[in-house]
């Protein structure tokens, strides 16, 4: 009944809005009714907000549409392209009473230029839809992808300067050229606007005057509705390798080691250094056989999980690009400076290929996974279930998106991890993101480590780390606490957790190189003098603060 | 008698405001003077100006009370580094009654990290300074430069998105962290702030929130006093290379090779291909001996030279660094690509320093010049000055900066090119820049020499071209009208040609990727809806427009 009357209640107020929304984008794409729109209200972390109604435009001219509504009733817009952040928010609007517009529809792919290569996009396109898009017309191009959910929006992840996992792996780096509705419903285009106006729109990123495309990233300043996206040259070899460490003692050694290499160009993928929970959450979960009950692993039942499936206490993959020499010449250096530290494996198309026939015979569901279990991993010294990465790693450096490592969200979820349509806000996994940056140095690395683990440990949570290197200098230290969801006492000590963590690695002079929802408001308190600048623009440009307020503490 | 009258004038109108000028930053740190401040309205260009005063702060606080004073007095201030942004204005202001800000006292290195491998500086810090202070600490880090004049500014040049040579060549691309005075006089750091506030200032690009730096490049909205540049760390081996092209017909095959060498990182510097008008410029000059008089080159002339010098049609430089093994895998690949089309040369040290060494006995001023130039040109083909660009070439993709290149702006002068102290607005030097960018593609740049080159023709000058890679997908066209200064009539034709190559240009869709100040409140006409953005901005941060008015088209 309650509820009920809440729904009526709320109808009225905004019915007007409602049917406005209604005449613009079609009857069928509002959702308004509270259960339709609570699930956009949403994500893995505890942070939930309760939207007005949720749009999905079609058009360019229909967001225009929206932004001049929303400016003549002074609403707030939230703009999310395909909603897939989980983790960092998903769908979830900072404040409730927002209407939140999802792009998911303006999935046009505008133009691949396989000489120059580039594509220009709309904000729905998924890493999957431009990679099948490009594999079906045979375009000699790879697209980076995250290791995240395939579906994710190529320019979604590219404004929030996501990471992926190749060269071209700084997402926002490789924008040029955006088309933005700006705050007043007009259109603009950067860098001199499209072909006709300026054959570099999506060659040279800079254009003329001052660059301005930066202003629409971590930003509230305009909606990008198409964006010019790098692709890279298919090369003439491609070579992935992963190197599991020994002994955590080289752990600083081995920072060491990595900011040389990337300095040098030799490793120029984005590597992603992940601890052994990582590698246990990806393999496991605590519902499955392998783990009992409790807040979190003991450092026993640690060991012996990581002894069981083969897993080093810290690992990376990266991939090697380019003619033959070059490759050869990489894979010389690698070996030196890596193999007295631990084990380095080179993984060519052939092996990943052979590997993943292997699996299709003695991997999990087929008939000879029991017997073949254990020799597996006696003979190699590896758990099958590690052997199954080997495929998944080597594709996601060509960019070929997978849902396989999207499947560590269900550590603690109580629903099996699936081995298809991953969808962890649907499955009630418990996952919050925390990603401060840090320089690439083993003084810096180590700091941010000791700062953040006796805070995992006093609240209980397991110490997921993965280090992704964003440039030859910087390196993004990426934790992630996963909670039980349902348990509402975890759900809130995952919380407080969240907000120490924010609180201690700022205080250090670590900024995060990205953030949550939840943390969005108060992300630049620090730099009064820069929120105070960047504030001014907003207003500039956004005098009715309808888009986003208080996104990255802007409006 | 005229000028004298003039000054009183002038002096009386702006009395007060000089009188404050010299009490923020000290009597002997203004010049008001009309013959003291005349020379800084002039540049290499017939476009010229008369500043007001000409004022040299020495500190960040010194300019935030030239800022309050200018808001309070509505006076425009006109900033530049060191002023030596020959070609495209100098010092030069775009208005009268300017008061000009140089900020070349302002040179101190504050920082240089040689592990992280980068630089923290003030504005007055030259490409010169910078490379020699990190050779004489003896750390192991090469500071890319420009083949403009050593003296040039390294913050300066970076902020208008000059151009390098190395693969750190992309100058603000690899600035990161700036310390900004605003408009309003207040003082920003980006990205967090120094590093008591966020220890990756200076290593990690994009911030948190919108990233900004790029509204301050190419711009009018604040005053940078400190920047991080990233430095390229020495590699284990460094070779350089010299191409010359055979056959004037392939330059449109050369052009997709480029391109495909670009995007495979085989060539990571920025390529500068060259025409033979380039080396003509930089071997010889107009009142030389080999030279007859006119307006420009008949085309006969030119052959007859190009033989005499032993100069390619097209040529370019670059480089290759890394390990031993990778610079041979890319040696090879470049051998493979290149050969068919012309000449490829591998300069060493060993090779560059011998060379040097040759020329110390044989070169010019030496004894044996006379015998052996002519034995020199027949046993390699190859003239003495060729030659003697070989150690410069190697040393330049090395980051070491030489007033070798800057001497082609000497062509058309009557004064003798120098062998030092090159200055090409003392010595009334006629030159000015056009640099639009294109797609790399041969089918882009053709259209735009297609364009430009007529018009060259038609107004008789020498067609001069440098094609700049400025990244794997555009290049930079970079045209020179060198004409005699102290020829009035060849001065209006020169400025007439110069119109007309931005008017043609602009109509086919190619921006210019910088400009000189006689074009900059015009640049962004075809751009309204652009220019209309950064001027709310402007507004925004700057609502007296005391800072560079009509500067690349804001305020």
């Amino acid at each position: 009944l309650k509820s009920t009357l809440e729904q009526e209640s709320h109808s009225n107020r905004f019915e007007p809005v409602i049917e406005r929304l209604k005449q613009i984008v079609g009857e069928s794409y509002v959702l308004e009714k509270l259960d339709e729109v609570e699930s956009y209200g949403k994500d893995t972390t505890p942070f939930r907000k309760r939207p007005l109604a949720v749009v999905f435009p079609g058009t360019t001219e229909e967001i225009q549409e929206l932004v001049f509504l929303a400016n003549k009733e002074k609403l707030s817009l939230w703009t999310v392209s395909n909603g897939k952040n989980w983790g960092y928010g998903a769908t979830v609007p900072l404040r409730d009473e927002t209407i939140i517009l999802v792009l998911e529809r303006m999935n046009k792919i505008v133009a691949v230029d396989e000489q120059l290569a580039y594509a220009v996009i709309e904000p729905g396109v998924s890493y999957a839809q431009l990679n099948l898009y490009i594999k079906e017309k045979g375009y000699k191009l790879w697209c980076d992808t995250t290791d995240g959910p395939p579906g994710g929006s190529v320019i979604g992840n590219a404004l929030e300067r996501g990471i992926g996992e190749t060269p071209y792996g700084d997402h926002f780096g490789n924008l040029c050229g955006l088309e933005v509705v700006l705050p007043n419903g007009e259109v603009m285009q950067t860098g001199g606007g499209a072909s006709g106006l300026s054959k570099t729109w999506n060659t040279y990123k800079w254009g003329t005057g001052p660059y301005l495309e930066g202003i629409f990233s971590q930003s509230n300043l305009g909606i990008v509705t198409k964006a010019g996206i790098w692709l890279m040259p298919e090369p003439e070899v491609f070579v992935s390798y992963v190197f599991e460490l020994t002994d955590e003692r080289d752990f600083p050694s081995l920072i060491e080691m990595i900011r040389r290499l990337a300095l040098q160009g030799v490793v120029q993928t984005k590597l992603h250094l992940i601890n052994d929970i990582v590698e246990l959450a990806l393999m496991t979960q605590y519902s499955g056989e392998l783990l009992t009950e409790g807040d979190c692993l003991t450092l026993d039942h640690k060991i012996k999980l990581c002894k069981q499936f083969g897993i080093a206490c810290w690992s990376f993959a990266g991939g090697i690009y380019g003619s033959a020499q070059r490759v050869a010449a990489d894979q010389t250096v690698l070996k030196k400076e890596l193999a007295p530290f631990g084990k380095l494996t080179f993984i060519t198309d052939a092996k990943a290929w052979q590997t993943e026939n292997l699996l299709k015979l003695i991997g999990p569901g087929s008939l000879f996974n029991g017997i073949c279990k254990d020799a597996i991993r006696q003979i190699f010294g590896k758990s099958i279930e590690l052997l199954e990465a080997v495929p998944k790693i080597h594709a996601i450096l060509k960019g070929n998106p997978t849902e396989y490592f999207v499947r560590h969200a269900y550590f603690k979820s109580q629903v099996k991890k699936p081995d298809n349509d991953i969808d962890p806000v649907r499955d009630q996994c418990g996952l919050i993101w925390f990603a401060p940056v840090a320089p690439l140095t083993s003084k810096h690395v180590t700091e941010v480590l000791n700062l953040c683990k006796p805070l995992f440990e006093e609240a209980n949570f397991d110490f997921y780390v993965a280090l992704l290197l964003t440039n030859p200098r910087s390196i993004v230290i990426l934790l992630s606490i996963l909670y039980q969801k349902e348990n509402e006492a975890e759900s809130i000590r995952a919380q407080a957790l969240y907000e120490k963590l924010c609180a201690v690695t700022e205080a250090h002079g670590y900024q995060q190189y990205r953030t949550g929802v939840a943390y969005m408001d108060r992300i630049m308190n620090r730099s009064p003098k820069y929120k105070e600048i960047v504030n001014l623009i907003k207003t500039a440009l956004d005098p009715n603060n309808i888009l986003a307020p208080g996104r990255y503490g802007l409006g």
